[in-house]
């Protein structure tokens, strides 16, 4: 997979291409009083679940009415959105003022390029559109060979009417995006057999249609039904899940929800979600679509630059080839100056337009044809274009790669990571609970705490031979050589997180606890930062080290 | 050292208080025709540079003015640098237009942050802000305690009039900066003697001022000498030097130099710049400067809140302390509505304007006193206040920590290193020079490839294995199973810096060849991964590898 490090100012044709210039907007309305600015779906959405949850003697009818607007939200218009405002009377929530209707308002970050004032940018919305203006050289890095894959994590801007949900919504954050370009014939994946036994929550678009719930499903077989379109977005669903669920993300908690047809953008083949339950409710934290070509399409459109790759053929392959010639001289004697833009509409034609006009001017010798430059119909004769096909040897296909994009919330990983690996436990005395991040060790940011078991200067050396041993070694750690009792320093560096503390209670071996189990080992001082390299790595377990070194039990110790 | 990461959308206030909304900004002018903008001292800088070139019958008077020039064209105001170009008569480069008078434009990317459009933002001109104004919280989460270090490493974003030198100066790029808060009243670094000794081409203000050139100097003499300012400040200057060299920059091409009176910023105790030379000349790529405590007061000061350090005495002091008291019911009988205000402007006194009052009130009985908020001059009698020094135990001490800061602009250290990292040698055949990237191993991003000498199905199973075993190791690496020749593919990858190639010719050993000196091992396949990743990492080098394996000569293999 190649890295990229693209800009976050971005010019204007790049997203005008992209169409974000043109639609990446939310609809907004305003207090007419005081200007301050509202989600005008965010006001309707809390108006209906407000009615539905306080008024407890809503008909039938009106109750059903709510639970649509709900469904539909997504899919209504600036107008059918004011038009619902007006209907229930929806006034600004602070000051009961009335409201603007609503109309839409860009996310994107406006500034301006260089001192002129003429240059108009955003900053990026996205990383991706850097991958896809950068898709000829990175194709050309990869020797001109499909699939490959370009990767880029850097800062997203967008500019939220109204931000909420504390640090899910926020408007500038760390997003991962992978760009696999694959071949729109062949969607297959080398390493698919990797991650098709794999079964977890699945949430496919007819169990939400249905009103059902998540399943867990096989993801192999969900491919081979074409519940997931093909083999290369399944790969990285399944990535995905490994991914998340070792970095501890709880998986139960976590589901791949089918985005429904109103969801999805035009182009999409297929895109999924995976959603992890949060405090907040399920939340949106990895997006895995297949993009189809849409996206370096538009850039060859606006650019004029085609973003292509080839397949060469092992032999040439015979192909029937549509021809259109249209007899200029004859043309000329009958559009005279518009014989230009008759030439053009003829030679764009589709093969199947265009065979239908052979088929009629062979019984009929003449047919109305449409040019749209023109806005008329004309008349064409036989005379006037050959349509023919013919057989041509081609030594290579050309064609707009597929993108694959699993793209990533790093902050919203975080933060469910964060929920998810918190829990309390009574401290040893049993009057107050402690707090534990159960970080695996892979994931926590220190990985262990040494400590000398009382303040002596002989321990205290030792824990800074240890603690330099573990930084040689790679091993982020922490000292505390405050006189603080045993049971709170061990519950502080629980607090933080950190899956191993090493306690210093003689100059020749020390012990190991671990923070959930709390078990503790003896191991010689020359081992110490070996060990606990290689569980904190993830190249050992916790029980393969408690197997090799012997168990240390302490009355006291711990809380 | 703690690591943040805050926004590059940044509030004005933030930037308000910095001092960038006011000052942040280059003089520019405009082809008034046109609208072309031009920095106004590159005109002036290169018309003066252009003439000592170009115009040999100069007299020594003229030569000398335009040397004066290029000496303090950053001390030039905007009415300088006008009148200058109006005397040589410079006009537009491009059009021979006139220009327009030289203005102030700001260099921050402006945008504005939500969608009422009253709040406006600038991207980020340095990452440093984000850690000043999150002093607090750092200083906490080091238990209180001096002195302490916050990192970051991101955008930072300068809307540069016209860029210039090619990769060099750009609107967007990565910056790595390191914010160390200290005592002012003492600036030792704990680990100062680690690099005390270290010598290497410095380039004090006083060899600069005579003409001089760049000297070895020894580090800890310089300190010593007062050359640099402080064992902190050295430190960093020290770690700079370690950095650089480590990653390949060649030291003969890497001087420090300190800047001149007229180049610090007003509040700066001392400056020093790491310079490199590459084919631009002598090019910044890291400041290191004493910013001493302007950026915790300017934020203290607008926002508030008291950006301070405390040290506990370990037994109270006695101090002298100055106590004003305003009677405010004679003050109120005097000053009625303004009373106040008045009241606040006596408490505002420093200590020297408190004792001058006392002393005047004590001889005179009364003082006129400049009240500013009032914009007037009001008489104070002996009993509107008094003042007094009275004796008091104090605890702490309370004061604003000064920041030493280490700034890296990324993108230009690595262009150098290309530059420093690039050779060229014949090839075998002699007919054509070969590229080199003499990366070290530590910086190289890909550390090794792996090819089978001849294309056969055994040799790149063991290939395939090898690389496998590398990646599992942490170690980048690329397979090459074309049929080109093996002169070529070392050539390849020669030319993309990777260190070590892998060559396949047997399926129990293979040998493993050093870039540079071409040197070739013979190493079993088990060991492969293990010789690599210890030479890869620094922990051996490849003199240490060559004495441990046995030498492989080969008649027909490198080019």
């Amino acid at each position: 997979m190649l890295e990229v490090d693209c800009p976050c100012v971005t010019p204007e044709v790049v997203l005008k291409a992209s169409g974000h210039v043109d639609k990446f907007t939310d609809l907004m309305v305003k207090d007419e009083k005081t200007g301050t600015c509202y989600r005008a779906d965010h006001l309707l959405k809390d108006h209906c679940k407000d009615k539905l949850e306080k008024d407890l003697a809503m008909s039938a009818d009106k109750a059903a009415e709510f639970k649509h607007i709900l469904a539909v939200l997504d899919d209504l218009s600036a107008e059918e959105l004011g038009a619902k405002i007006k209907e229930y009377g929806i006034v600004a929530p602070d000051t009961k003022n009335p409201l603007s209707d609503p109309y839409p308002f860009n996310l994107m970050f406006q500034t301006s390029i260089g001192p002129s004032g003429v240059s108009p940018g955003y900053m990026r919305p996205e990383t991706a559109q850097g991958i896809f203006v950068n898709f000829k050289d990175l194709y050309y890095y990869n020797g001109n060979k499909l699939p490959f894959a370009a990767a880029q994590i850097g800062q997203a801007f967008r500019n939220e009417i109204s931000p909420r949900q504390g640090l899910l919504r926020v408007r500038e954050f760390t997003l991962a995006e992978i760009e696999h370009f694959v071949d729109p014939d062949d969607k297959s994946h080398p390493k698919y057999s990797e991650v098709e036994k794999l079964e977890f929550l699945m949430f496919p678009r007819d169990l939400q249609m249905s009103g059902q719930s998540a399943k867990r499903l096989c993801l192999g077989e969900a491919v081979s039904k074409g519940i997931v379109n093909n083999q290369t977005l399944a790969y990285f669903i399944g990535r995905v899940y490994l991914f998340l669920t070792r970095l501890g993300i709880d998986e139960e908690r976590l589901r791949f929800r089918q985005h429904l047809p109103n969801e999805m953008a035009h182009y999409a083949a297929d895109c999924w979600d995976a959603e992890i339950e949060s405090s907040y409710g399920w939340i949106e934290c990895v997006g895995i679509a297949d993009r189809s070509a849409y996206d370096l399409r538009a850039h060859t459109d606006k650019s004029g630059v085609a973003l292509v790759a080839q397949e060469k053929f092992a032999e040439p392959k015979e192909v029937e080839k549509l021809v259109i010639t249209p007899i200029k001289k004859e043309l000329g004697l009958a559009f005279k100056g518009n014989q230009k833009m008759v030439v053009e509409a003829l030679e764009a034609m589709s093969e199947k337009e265009a065979m239908d006009m052979k088929s009629v001017l062979e019984t009929k010798g003449e047919v109305e044809f449409e040019v749209c430059t023109l806005e008329k119909t004309v008349t064409i004769t036989k005379k006037m274009v050959t349509i023919s096909k013919e057989k041509k040897k081609e030594h290579q296909r050309v064609f707009t790669p597929s993108v694959i994009e699993p793209s990533f919330g790093i902050g919203r990983i975080i933060y469910c990571l964060y929920e998810h690996s918190f829990y309390m436990r009574p401290s040893k005395a049993g009057d107050e609970q402690l707090n534990v991040f159960r970080f695996p060790p892979l994931v926590a940011p220190i990985k262990c705490t040494v400590f000398p078991l009382v303040q002596n200067a002989q321990y205290e050396q030792v824990a800074k031979n240890i603690s330099r041993s573990l930084t040689a070694a790679g091993i982020s750690n922490k000292k505390d050589i405050t006189g603080t009792s045993i049971g709170k320093r061990y519950a502080r560096t629980d607090e933080l997180g950190v899956p191993f503390a090493v306690t210093v209670d003689s100059t020749s071996s020390v012990t190991i606890r671990e923070r959930d189990s709390k078990d503790q080992i003896r191991v010689s001082i020359d081992e110490v930062a070996a060990v606990v390299k290689e569980v904190s790595e993830g190249r050992a377990t916790w029980a393969d080290i408690l197997k090799k070194y012997p168990a240390h039990t302490s009355a006291s110790a711990d809380e």
